[in-house]
């Protein structure tokens, strides 16, 4: 409604309520700029706020961003990274409202992002049930196995490039938050640490346990051939990769779920995640198998 | 209405629109952790964001923050800086909805402010026509002054304190932009870098010009004091001094203004802002003198 150049920006919120989600992202931290380019990361750090947004069951409507650039930060660096945030806030018909640029010695971008509800409650981590089913839609495990490609300095090739893809710009399955939340999702959020990690979230705020089973997962063929490539279990990247920000929502167990949701467990009394009915441990996936 | 702990907070927005304002704080150029103590820094990132929406004639609702700590920061540091974001957002009655904390070798700073419109148009800066009033409302080169005293070393003592609380804690006269708004207000900002390029900006985006009468400006006795300590001239951090975030209003000339606004010039038609009739450029104060 009001863009930038101004004190502040004014952005529509015709539910009455904003849905607000903000990040901070640091180079060396979240991002290289040996891997990704400026645009990758624009995409990247838009993505990961409007996934969060979703995640609640609200439409995206626009992103601030405030940007500290070293002083010798190339300009065709900083038009790619406004350019992607433009086209990954145009993926959900959003839009860039206002921000702030300030010099600092490694690039710093701050994004936060703003959705409506459209009358819908917002679906929180801590309404899964015992009896309720667990379901995810979009990606897992490509965008960490990009980064194990990357990390290992596997040449590029076409047929790992999606996982490479993968791990620049998530592309998260934005439309699919509100739509769970119109399902009657009862618990939602975007995997961004990982499934096992985010789902002990939902399983720690709803007082419940939630029991997965691996053999329900359709591992991606980009992924399995990745990890074939680099002689590791796909699986791991599945249940532990974050950065996909597919997302992972917990609903009764009479919804019949579209094909986009693929049920992967299910909410029982108790606490913690479970995977073959043992629970992944602090020592992590390796020492579990 | 949902605060911290999930992918996303959800903040009122009974108006159906919401004023966003963000920023981008960094160690070392908006802040010294030798300087200012956690706290300090609190109340200044969250002013400097609140006034930016208090400058649209919106009433500040929530704060979100994003954070990046260096793995040996203090724990009481990022405590007071926890306390001053509470604090300042509690003048308003506002509060920190949510935030993001990160590794960074540096303490970087995202905050974003949000605001409600109660039903208002929102102030812009291009609002300022021929004939019509420029007042000033909150403190000008307090914050300059106190900055000052502490880069020239003098000791602190109780005489200069005001000064250079002033720089650490501006304490913007919130309830001003909101005010002046339901006066009539046809233009504002907040003044974070010096009323003379604030106002430049009104004036460039105003399509007018600005003409200031130093004389009428009324000289806090603290910045006297602290010039005279200093050797310098107080009206150069009064029209030049950024970080008060005083509020700077145009209003039609028949509005009768409460004495907290100061008529400080006129709006005329041209371009730029004059003091004495004479254009600061971009060589600054000293050459004008």
């Amino acid at each position: 409604m009001l863009g930038p150049g101004d004190d502040a920006a004014v952005v529509g919120a015709p539910d009455g309520r904003v849905v607000v989600s903000t990040d901070l992202l640091i180079e060396g931290r979240h991002f290289r700029r040996d891997w990704s380019s400026g645009y990758d990361v624009g995409r990247k750090a838009a993505a990961q706020n409007l996934a969060d947004v979703a995640a609640m069951g609200a439409v995206p409507t626009s992103l601030v961003v405030g940007l500290g650039v070293p002083a010798d930060l190339p300009l065709e660096w900083l038009d790619g990274l406004t350019d992607g945030f433009r086209d990954e806030c145009a993926v959900v018909g959003a839009s860039v409202a206002g921000g702030d640029i300030t010099r600092c010695d490694l690039v710093v971008i701050g994004v936060t992002a703003l959705g409506d509800l459209g009358g819908r409650a917002p679906v929180t981590r801590s309404g899964a049930r015992p009896g309720q089913v667990v379901a995810v839609a979009g990606r897992l495990g490509y965008a960490a196995a990009g980064w194990a490609l990357l990390e290992a300095g596997v040449p590029e090739n076409p047929v790992l490039e999606e996982v490479v893809v993968a791990h620049r710009r998530p592309g998260p399955p934005y439309a699919m938050g509100p739509g769970a939340a119109e399902l009657g999702a009862s618990a939602m959020l975007d995997v961004s640490d990982g499934l096992l990690q985010d789902l002990g979230h939902v399983a720690e705020a709803s007082g419940v346990r939630i029991e997965l089973d691996p053999r329900a997962f359709a591992v991606g063929e980009p992924v399995s051939v990745a990890a074939k490539e680099l002689g590791v279990d796909p699986l791991e990247w599945v249940l532990t990769g974050g950065e996909d920000h597919a997302l992972a929502a917990v609903f009764p167990s009479e919804v019949r779920l579209p094909p986009s949701w693929q049920v992967v467990g299910r909410v029982v009394e108790g606490e913690g995640v479970l995977v073959h009915g043992r629970e992944i441990g602090r020592r992590g996936w390796d020492h579990f198998r």
